[in-house]
């Protein structure tokens, strides 16, 4: 066992390994835990079966000090958390009167009635204790065990979430105070510049010179690669951001460095139009609403952001948005004429004092040998300028769309920051 | 060990435990090797770590056939798949012929010069098979270990799902032909009706009638109860589902089903539009582009779909869309009034033969008593009639922007199978 606090997480489900339901729980623990100075050991995904989460929670229990379960807490005949988790720790089940309190009062949230015979929400292991769900009707679980605790939390991504961070956290906090390590990372993100060429042409000596702060890890990421140090311990993290960004702009990387950081486009875009006070809008073709819709998942987006022409057929383009017929008849809908005339136009129809727009082939069909699949073309206007850039991605059709639509903000940031 | 065939996957990297990244390879497996017949046992996500390595295949060569590695076989130096699964096996590491072979041509492939020295693609573990990389630089790895299978992909998701269709897949149906079971699931899914009251107060037979077919599971998605029965062996898949839909549609749950079948809504849509040749637009407000984005993911979607105002704010939908500023100032812009508007003017701009709008409060600020956080309304045109509906939903700004396009898309797929 670590002298960091560890977690493992056992997500329980069928539905997941049968490819019918995205988790959504793991990557949300991952980051919330990672913020709160406690270190995920492992995610296990595994099946309603009472001798895989078994096998599950001896893994996990032979790594960590704290295990949580997600998943199976419900009232349906799958549910076996409750039972599994009985028979681990070899207790039996019994109506608990805190559970009924929990469940009673659940239910009243919900204006709903609770008839005990309907479900079993209120019977317990021995010893276990129950936990309010602030966000549902099944109560979850705590039990202590060789100094270690084991949580039972829902499978919904709501309940979950909420679960955690107002009734898991303050009980771990309570027990293991003394050994959660604050922890942060460093985020160097590139673009233009292969993983190879950063560690043997541009820099040999940057994977050893960062990895005296700590951690090194070099991943490829939706517009280039992205190198992040693992920060750990009571030390004085913005003082060693600022050696490691030193040292970056030191060295021939800093030309590719976009962002030292790991906030989503979207949020950089949103802090600089709102700090500015700018507004902005998109013609869409080829992404397709994406870029509006990243944008729209920030509260407060709509002081900045005013709205999109989504032109995904000509018509549309030339109806909608005004492009003139020619431009497309010249020289297609993608094209730089075609992508200047939409960010042109969009700005002047939807009045905003900046637009962006995309157009571009995403495949599988459509592509041609001089614009093959992953060609696409963004459009800024502004006041003052406009232009058009041409870019090509690799990947399926989705992965493409995420691509542009990553570019196009990554164009509208750059402008915005000036 | 099972006699049906089981994989486990083990997804290598500290950047998902981190919370930095999203794991898509997971969910792909799973849904890949589901329509396969292979059961996909576990998943395991730890960290880039010999001993966390270690234990994972431990866990895995326990309970599976074939194990499949995710992520660390690139040139980096946390790269360490490679090292792990020698140390594991016993094996030196020496310079591999066929590796050699591979790595040349995917250079070639990807029109770059290789120098051997720049990094360690052709050394492997003696007695490993080098597998082609079709989309990437980095071969793969194949190990044959006590009539188990042991396989290392990339973690680059597009690599990683063309190393297993086309490289993987192949081999494992080689060594196993004879394992491979069929299956299949049936799913019934549901709306406006508690999980609860399906299978206590409507049908409290169903679990147990349903179970005589296979294993059964409840689980809640965006627009209500999903029950799926997961039918497997040799049988005759068409005729039990025939039987299972019979068995709904005699039951009083039959009015809540609006699938059986586990399609999205935008493909369901995509299709019958295309059938019928009914073109559609949306005019988007609090979705903010989400569900163009969604029926734009679908290659094909250009000759059904038209485009789309995203009329975030008020101003678009007046001088954009055509909104009677009268009825925002009257009605308020969530409104059954501005829906049915935004419907009728965005069928009209956009010339389409149907259109469905959006408008509502996706939070978390915004909400009033009469009209809280969650309050959509969706309104619909076509040539003969209009009309707005109100629903409510929960969640967060992102859950509920989904479940208002589901909801659209939704009505739109009623409307269009008509």
């Amino acid at each position: 066992m670590d002298e960091k606090l560890n977690i493992s997480l056992i997500v329980i489900g069928d539905e997941l390994l049968y490819g019918r339901t995205k988790d959504l729980n793991g990557q949300w623990l991952a980051q919330f835990l990672f913020k709160e100075g406690i270190f995920l050991n492992s995610i296990q995904f595994v099946s309603d079966s009472n001798e895989k989460i078994k096998k599950a929670l001896d893994y996990a229990l032979d790594e960590s000090d704290i295990v949580i379960t997600s998943g199976g807490i419900g009232p349906t005949k799958d549910d076996l958390t409750k039972s599994a988790l009985a028979n681990y720790f070899k207790k039996e089940i019994i109506e608990d009167q805190n559970a009924t309190i929990i469940v009673t009062e659940n239910y009243k949230r919900f204006k709903r009635d609770w008839i005990k015979s309907q479900n079993f929400y209120h019977h317990f292991p021995v010893d276990f204790v129950a936990i309010n769900n602030p966000d549902g009707l099944a109560p979850g679980m705590m039990y202590v065990h060789n100094k270690k605790l084991i949580f039972s939390g829902p499978g919904v991504p709501r309940e979950f979430k909420s679960m955690v961070e107002f009734e898991f956290l303050p009980q771990i906090r309570k027990y293991f105070s003394q050994k959660i390590l604050p922890r942060e990372q460093v985020h160097i993100r590139t673009m233009n510049v292969p993983e190879e060429k950063i560690f043997t042409e541009l820099c040999p000596t940057l994977w050893e010179d960062l990895s005296r702060y700590g951690k090194v890890s070099s991943l490829p990421h939706t517009l280039g690669i992205d190198i992040v140090v693992n920060l750990s311990g009571h030390l004085d993290f913005n003082l060693l951001k600022q050696e490691i960004i030193q040292h970056i702009e030191k060295s021939p990387l800093k030309e590719y460095v976009w962002q030292y950081g790991n906030r989503p486009l979207s949020e950089l875009v949103f802090d600089y139009a709102s700090m500015k006070n700018i507004t902005f809008s998109f013609a869409e073709s080829c992404t397709g609403g994406l870029c509006s819709s990243k944008i729209t998942d920030l509260s407060g987006s709509s002081k900045i952001f005013m709205g999109s022409i989504v032109s995904y057929d000509n018509k549309v383009k030339n109806n909608n948005l005004g492009v003139d017929p020619d431009i497309i008849f010249k020289h297609g809908a993608v094209s730089f004429e075609c992508a200047q005339s939409m960010a042109i136009n969009a700005r002047l129809k939807l009045q905003t004092d900046m637009a962006v727009s995309i157009t571009g082939i995403a495949g599988p069909t459509g592509g041609t040998d001089e614009k093959p699949v992953g060609t696409v073309y963004i459009g800024f206007s502004s006041k003052d300028k406009f232009y058009a850039k041409q870019f090509t991605f690799k990947g399926d059709r989705t992965r493409l769309k995420d691509r542009f639509s990553e570019m196009a903000l990554l164009i509208l940031y750059l402008e915005l920051k000036g």
